[in-house]
């Protein structure tokens, strides 16, 4: 296949987004292992997806900022090995020539703080005008490349928790908001329309909104675009699904399970103002009254921004459990993860597995990709062997041209 | 169903078999919940098992000691309630009177030195002698307690991993070793070929040879009773079978997988003699290389003994492995567990599910049942999720007589 | 000594004091060790401090309640061993005959809800009344129990933080607001008053104001009675201190120290209220900093509501330091204690010393306890060592008459 | 001043001793902090020690290899900045040209397995021409460099426990087992002699023997020179040895103390022989008992090699005690450190401290230097903090000329 395929990133300066470009070009070039990415093992290997080599990367970002520094800076904290700044730098310089600015409505002041002078124009544009920029870049990329395909992605930082906003629950209504350039649209959403328009598959990989109002979602389907969210699922909540169902299957009472997360990124920093922590711990705890249900006594998650922690998330998790006549007992886990390095290779999976699914002609949730998410859109399994199982049926599915 | 059903266990003054039997009688008078049943649970609850009222309970054992003394010890412990003492009180002083002297060959020191007078004169009569005595104390009580069937149990101290014995590889063979009054021959295969020549069925929850060699299950077959074994699944093997399958969904390496448990109970005694312990920790590091393959750079386990824990089994496990670009991340976890609280529901499901397969007309291994077990005979699947759906699809056949 | 002391416990009916009362009987009925009484081994040990069979206390609080159900409880959670409850039940229910009602004035929401009769009517009353009444009750105890000496313990749930109160700062600003009926006046603060005009001497174990303010400190010197606060070192930060001294002699650089406990007993519930938890957990940090000064990067310290682990506080330590070359390290742990038993010997201690100080002529803060202090007044020295050099002090100092 | 100070290592190609020379040379050179150098820390900090810049180092070794290639992988693994390499390459050149052959005779299998040709021939050549030849490095050393002083220092793999050899116990002794070529002569103690007979000041940094038979100690005092060991405290040492203090000063009994260190450097592997493993556990489990006495229960150390760790050595400790009426409580650590990055700069420091004490005319075992090693030669107490009391009172000795 020698065919292009464009990522077009929102976020595009974040530390995930400056991995996963480094590491694709890597990874193509033959300098790093495929280890980390699903769609390199069973049972996703042997499906024809985009190989990364035919990946060309974009994006929108609000801030300043370039993907080099981002690199050294995740190099020197071992998020990313050192040898691979050099080799790979050709390919950070195309992508920083490939980066317009965003813009922002719903964020928080950390991000606001940051903002660039180009992302201030367009917040000052408003909504409507904003849009068609934002199509118009989707679209000029897809001509300066020459790309077959372009999947938009959502990296940027959590928008903070906003009241419901029922216009959104229709496309029509959706339209509307638009159209009278009201400020409540979330970025997060313009984001999404903007590709849907464009005939970009979607992909959420965010706590945000994106793509999951019911009126977005028509889009999606009136389009015949696939999209996927939210939230990817990287660490504790990984280990989370993969762990409450081994109670489930003992007959074990929780009792409580409390979790502390501690980060020193822009995410973390972010996560410091209460709104978007809300956003973000809330989905935490759904997970595990998902699967735990009655068994599940109290639960508690945190996240605090411990600036010289940086991208390597510790995660503390404690829980108090009963047995047999009652009698209790504790599991405790320390997780300690490079985030973008856990978040990058399934942004990778997630481009390719949505890229094929568009080229089988699939529209609308993709829900064959719940493991890869906290908060998997139309999907009740949280437990992770259930999703793996979806993932199975998936591939399956992939395999042939239908 | 008013029948009785027999419960044998060998080892019956340890301290799993005190909390099985006290334990049995609390929930069967709703003094204690159901919590840690898994035969209580989805999806084996609706299953016509032997309800715990109709469970007698019997048993071997080679030292001296009364269960009233191992259950106060345990409550001061904090593994059983103080107040479920007094109304089980009667349970276990008629289990008590049903406790037979135990045989003890391949046994280590430790018990050795516990040893009964009865049992000592047992282990001089030979192998061939105490086979007769073992079986006619299992039909002594079938007949006594006007029981409908009886169900073998293995709760004994570990065996000392002893050379292999290619005799007891075919059923001529094995009957030859013990005519011959040769004492090599485990106890815990002399139990287990007890158990078949007097109709019982067999679960072994030891990581003794038991019903594993093959001249053991050939006479399972011979005499048409179903068994499982080996080596109950408690707390960090049944924590590492649920987690290491995560390791694959993501295409981790685990560059090093080390687990350390410290214990304190007569079992952890046991294990500080090498020979036993080797028997122990072998099995643990297997399910690791099962789950994992290549994945797995090294992997090393580690039982010792503390005193001052007693029966909480305090198991500390770290994860070294690489994701993305290989960069390197920590999992740690501590499982602070009562061991007899977490083997003994696990025998009742065991015996009510064997009991209900030898009722269906199951013969030989039923390894549906793999989830209980460490090393699950007849199958290849490690991995939690795997044996999960093996014991659903072996809940289907149980539900209606074939 | 034939003599009686009396021991008055503001916050009768906590964990914290019905522990001290329970263990105080069982110890001096042979019926329990020393262990945890740091009065019992060296170097205070030889002090002719009073012994724990002339103890006689009572107390205030502002609940409804009574000490058997309070140590049923904690016996029922594993805090106070089960087999002490009855050869104790005499000493409670004495105890119990000898609780009056308390005032709360500054106390949450929380307190407030579990207020009984004769609280809220005291409450009514206003401070200058109240004040009245507590020292009426101190005047009665000393005189029904022929008391030589009564010293007045402050045990009660944390007081929010509230407004600074300029007046408190001078003994005449004090007496004026009291005068004057004013609401403000913390409760706390009144105990310590009465204490003090009815010649008793003061340990405040409680993160409230109690006998801090300057105002109070110099009503203590005036009526000669030594006083000594604030908030009982029972965990972390005992921990904390302990260790914290290590990086600072190895010349580490603490890049962050973050502390996240969880309890579910009273006392965490209270600190569930933002306020209380602020005067908690800013006297957490500050010990770090104290000790670590220009070497410490951030801290963070959090106590949550967990409330299926009643007593046992849960407290979990990320470490994050630089050393060789800036090579960064990490150092976790993780405490697990029951909280009643970690403060009673303390309080029993305090009891002890500060009685002796008394009898030894001593009057105002007696720093040579800081040792027991999360906060202690009128020390500099946060580090345990230190502290303990000023408790060795302190002690050759009490030996002897002076 | 403009004197050159000689550092002669013995173990020069290992880790620490390459970690030693590029930090020595990085901080020199001002591009490295002095993070954790207690020689730039109170109390030591005003002593007129030998600055970083004029040390000059050489050393001893029996293994092939070369300094830039041990610290090429400990950039790699994250023990020294990546950055550092580069600047410091000289310097490494440099060392690299003083480094001769070393001896070995009671080394283990894996230590042999890596000797260089000339360490062979030195072997082969017995213990009395080994002498000669090590002397004779240390002589052209002090000579080619034009060095004032010269300090030795062990930092070898660590020596198996061997039989007692009461021949080294006098001076006489040890000087008859060395004439008669006797292969049973540690390697260590001929180091320890070499050093002293060349007027050089000795440091034994490692578990090994070293200066501490009482005839090779006779010899330091006849020759006027300074020495102290042993075994460099630097970890999970470090750690007991400041937290064991507190269980003493609350009156807890220590039911039992676990610890498990895990790790993957050269040291590891040589650990992994029983031989040597046992040599430095024992000092490990000796600290406890030293400071707790009767309140100890039981305590076990074990060291296991996990080569994926490298020089990340983990070490997990749990503690399990009893406070007020028996009630047990656990405290659980993990210690993650880099092992080269912790011991490198006590290394520095030892040099700086023995050299200026041999200038003050010292000589003899120098006890002041306690809190630097695993067992203190010479030094009853065990505790950090008292250990810290020696060291600002050795601190005030050398600060003037005497």
């Amino acid at each position: 296949m020698s065919e292009q395929v464009g990522v077009w990133i929102v976020g595009a300066l974040g530390d995930v987004a400056t991995t996963v470009v480094l590491g694709a070009a890597a990874i193509a070039r033959d300098l790093a292992p495929t280890t980390g990415l699903v769609s390199e093992a069973p049972p996703l290997v042997g499906l024809p997806t985009a190989p990364l080599s035919s990946l060309v990367f974009g994006g929108h970002d609000v801030r300043r900022g370039d993907p080099h520094t981002a690199a050294a800076n995740l190099a020197r904290a071992g998020v990313i090995p050192v040898s691979l700044l050099e080799p790979t730098a050709d390919a950070l310089a195309a992508y920083a020539g490939r980066i317009r600015p965003g813009v922002i409505f719903g964020a928080g002041e950390v991000v606001r703080g940051l903002e660039s002078e180009g992302a201030a124009e367009r917040r000052a544009a408003g909504p409507r005008e904003a849009l068609e920029l934002l199509r118009a870049d989707l679209a000029a990329f897809r001509e300066a490349e020459s790309l077959t395909r372009v999947v938009v992605v959502a990296l940027a930082s959590t928008e903070p928790l906003s009241a419901a906003l029922p216009e959104l629950e229709t496309l029509a209504g959706l339209q509307a908001l638009i159209a009278a350039d009201d400020p409540r649209v979330p970025a997060s959403v313009l984001y999404a329309v903007a590709a849907f328009e464009e005939g970009c598959a979607y992909v959420n990989f965010t706590p945000s909104l994106g793509s999951t109002p019911a009126g977005v979602a028509e889009l999606a389907i009136a389009r015949g675009m696939p999209h996927m969210g939210r939230d990817g699922k990287t660490g504790q909540t990984l280990l989370r699904t993969a762990l409450a169902p081994m109670f489930v299957a003992r007959n074990f009472q929780v009792m409580s399970w409390a979790g502390f997360n501690i980060l020193g990124n822009r995410d973390g920093e972010v996560l410091d103002e209460p709104g978007a922590n809300a956003a973000k711990t809330t989905g935490k705890d759904k997970v595990l009254s998902a699967i735990l249900g009655d068994r599940l006594g109290t639960s508690l998650t945190r996240i605090d921004y411990v600036p010289s922690l940086g991208d390597w998330k510790t995660a503390w998790d404690h829980v108090h459990f009963a047995g047999f006549l009652g009698t209790q007992m504790q599991l405790e886990m320390t997780w300690r993860g490079a985030d973008s390095a856990l978040a990058a290779p399934l942004v990778l999976d997630l481009v390719r597995l949505i890229e094929l699914a568009q080229r089988r002609g699939r529209s609308g949730l993709q829900t064959g990709l719940a493991s890869f998410f906290k908060t998997p859109e139309g999907v009740a399994a949280q437990a992770l062997p259930e999703q793996l199982e979806l993932l199975e049926r998936f591939a399956a599915e992939l395999a042939e041209p239908s």
